[in-house]
Formats: structure tokens, C-alpha cells, sequence
């Protein structure tokens, strides 16, 4: 993969233009944003009209991927076609002394692409494997296999991360120099994910310990 | 306000195709997912190609409502446009015993109708008072009062929330029959959103206290 592929364009749809001071170009920090992240919300067009559709992504090298079933309208639709996917991290609430200067504290990233189906057989198993990795480090070797017919019905689809760009918000409420003298709280209320202690499924073994990787996800993903 | 005007549309677009026993039109419960959430992801078209942008999102009867600067692009992009708003609750990660049914647990609403912008000077300031109110009860009569600017500055749109759907994954994992005496652990890892302790403005005065809309925001958002 030469240097080139590594750049981040930065294009008319793709430039943070409000609140330009927010925006980020970087791909390590695009990258950061994307694999700690569970959920994207995928834009797409149905006809004339657009649709977005929550569901998982993961990232393999400059790629960000997603799956399901083949028949599924946000599979079939985001093929081929010009997509907008955004993920989107809530960092914190932002309370200030007007209504003007509320704010959230967040970290975005929008990429802008056309998508394609991953049809070569091997990539496509590289990358459903590659999703489970994400989440569960060391769990695709001891699952049952996947079977021809789960597959063949399962769809996986890939944009480029190139026409990509982040936004972030952090840090304390900025109001008017003039409003920092008026008697209002004004601060921030943290907001996280947090992922929670296993549950086995009730058909589990009562004996059965939650492996690591059902324990730890809160160090790979906020 | 007519009965009819309370009434869900289920159409071709709207409806929940995959995986259907997930969907619900019931609008007590819409309205649940809606309320109890911070952000949307905001879905419109940008010339021909789709945007996705998140936002803060409220609701007043039947109408989800959004705000911006009247100059950024998904203010200026989503009026008097055909719009797709979702709204997406992660609940959980669901670990099966095969690849193919591991899932996630969730609580989303999809609308699509035409948004408009709200011109009506009292509607508008209704609106935005409404915004902050569905976050910090209490709070707007306190703060400093809008100026002139801020007000023509900003920009509010809605959509009818009349063309919806609810989709809903909850509980264990639902294995093939013949998978559940298989040695892998399966089960759920529980996700929520927390809200942290308020921080303080470090310029604060030291002993001002942080009001309570600041610290029982988890009682009203999931």
C-alpha cells in the first residue's frame, strides 16, 4: 500500500466548515474514533429518498466494513452507491450561562464514499472474521464454523476511509466574557458507554465463566 | 389535535422488513425511544449524495424537533426536504454460539417525512425553551436571555413524526437448537450511557453547586 493511500482528501463535503476549529484530518485519530466505537449510522438512498440505518462497522487498514443480510434494504441499497457513514461518540452535556452556549462534548467522524461488496470469498471471511475480532479478541477459532448457507446469505460491504474528517468538542463551557459574572451553574455532566457485567445465557451451564474477552470490552471501546 | 393526527403510518419505507417481530408503530413507545435520548443521526441529501449528521433532537407532541446556525449545511440541507431521523439506543452486545447469530440489543425509531422550518417567531422560542427543558427541567428561566442575534441566528426544524417505526432486539442470544450443547460460553454483555458527576466550570466560583437538572440527568435519558 503506497504513502497515497494513507492520505486523508479533504473536500467540500468532507471540510468541517462550522465551528472549523473542531475538525480533525488525522488518520490515526480518525481511526481511533471508528475502532472504539460499536455502532455507525449508515446514509444511503432508497430511489430519491435517504435512509439511515444503525449498525455495526469495523475497520480493516484504510477500509471501514459492514455486514448483513443480503436481502436487507440498507445491504442491497449501500452497494455501489454514494453512502455517508457517521459515528459518533457523546463525551459529555455541556451547561452554560445562556441558552445559546449550551453544547455537547463529542467526537465524529463522517466518511463520504462509494461503497463496495466484498465478493472475493476469502476476503469476505477475513472480514467477517475480522468483525468478531473487533469486539471478542480470540473468539472466531472456537465458535462453531460458519455453514455455506450462512455465508452465502450474509452480504459484506466496504467504503474507503479517504473523504473522511472528524469533529470534536471537549472542555468547559465557552460563554460570552460578559455572562462569566451571572450567578448560573455552568459546567459539564460527563456522559459514557458503559459496558456491564456479563450475562450468561439462562441455557448456559450454571458453572460457565465469562471469558475475557465478555469482560473487557470497556478497554477496546467507549 | 385529531385522533388521526395520533395515528403511526406504517409504509413501504417505514415498515421493519428484516427480522419484523422486532418492529413496533405503537407511538407511547416511539415516543419513549425519542424522549430518552440525546442525539439523533439526521439523514438528508447534500445535491444528490446523502449526509448523515448528528444532532441533539426534542420532541413537542407529534413533531421531532433540531436546531442549528442558519448557515450550517444540515440546517440549510434538511428544510423543506425529505429527511430520515434515527435514533438508536445500544442496550447490549449479544454473544452466540456461532458467528452468525451473535447480535446486539437495541431500541431505535426511524422517521422519514418532509421537515420544515419553524418561521412562527413564539413557536420558535417555544421550541428552543422546549430543547432546554427536556434536558435541564428548570433551567431556561434562570438563564440569560437570548439576544436578538442569537435568535435570528438559529435556525429550527421539524418533522412530523406520523411515517415511523420502532425496532427492538432485547434478551440472550438465540442459538440453532443444535449449538446450545456446544462448550462456548454465550450470553450478554449489558451496555448503557452513563451520566457522570457535574464538573464544574473551573471559572465557577468554588462553592456554587451544581443544580439538580445537572445531576439527575440519567433519571430522564437512557
Amino acid at each position: 500500500m503506497s504513502d497515497a493511500d494513507h492520505t486523508i482528501t479533504v473536500t467540500e463535503r468532507s471540510q468541517v466548515r462550522r465551528a472549523r476549529e473542531r475538525g480533525r484530518y488525522d488518520r490515526g485519530y480518525i481511526n481511533q474514533v471508528l475502532d472504539r466505537s460499536v455502532l455507525c449510522h449508515l446514509g444511503y438512498l432508497d430511489g430519491k429518498h435517504p435512509v439511515v440505518t444503525p449498525t455495526v462497522h469495523w475497520r480493516i487498514d484504510d477500509y471501514l466494513y459492514w455486514h448483513g443480510a443480503k436481502a436487507a434494504r440498507y445491504m442491497h441499497a449501500s452497494q455501489n452507491a454514494e453512502v455517508c457513514v457517521t459515528v459518533t461518540h457523546l463525551d459529555g452535556l455541556v451547561l452554560a450561562r445562556s441558552a445559546f452556549h449550551h453544547s455537547a462534548n463529542y467526537r465524529s467522524v463522517m466518511i463520504f464514499g462509494r461503497a463496495q461488496p466484498v465478493h472475493d470469498r476469502d476476503h469476505k471471511e477475513a472480514a467477517l472474521k475480522a468483525m468478531i475480532e473487533k469486539f471478542y479478541p480470540d473468539r472466531w477459532h472456537y465458535l462453531r464454523p460458519m455453514t455455506a448457507g450462512e455465508f452465502e446469505g450474509t452480504a459484506v460491504v466496504r467504503v474507503a476511509i479517504d473523504e473522511a474528517s472528524a469533529k470534536v468538542r471537549s472542555g468547559p463551557p465557552v460563554d460570552d466574557e460578559a455572562d462569566y459574572q451571572l450567578p448560573i451553574w455552568a459546567g459539564v455532566v460527563p456522559v459514557s458507554q458503559q459496558f456491564g457485567e456479563p450475562l450468561a445465557d439462562p441455557r448456559q451451564p450454571a458453572d460457565a465463566k465469562a471469558p475475557a474477552h465478555a469482560v473487557d470490552l470497556g478497554t477496546r471501546l467507549d
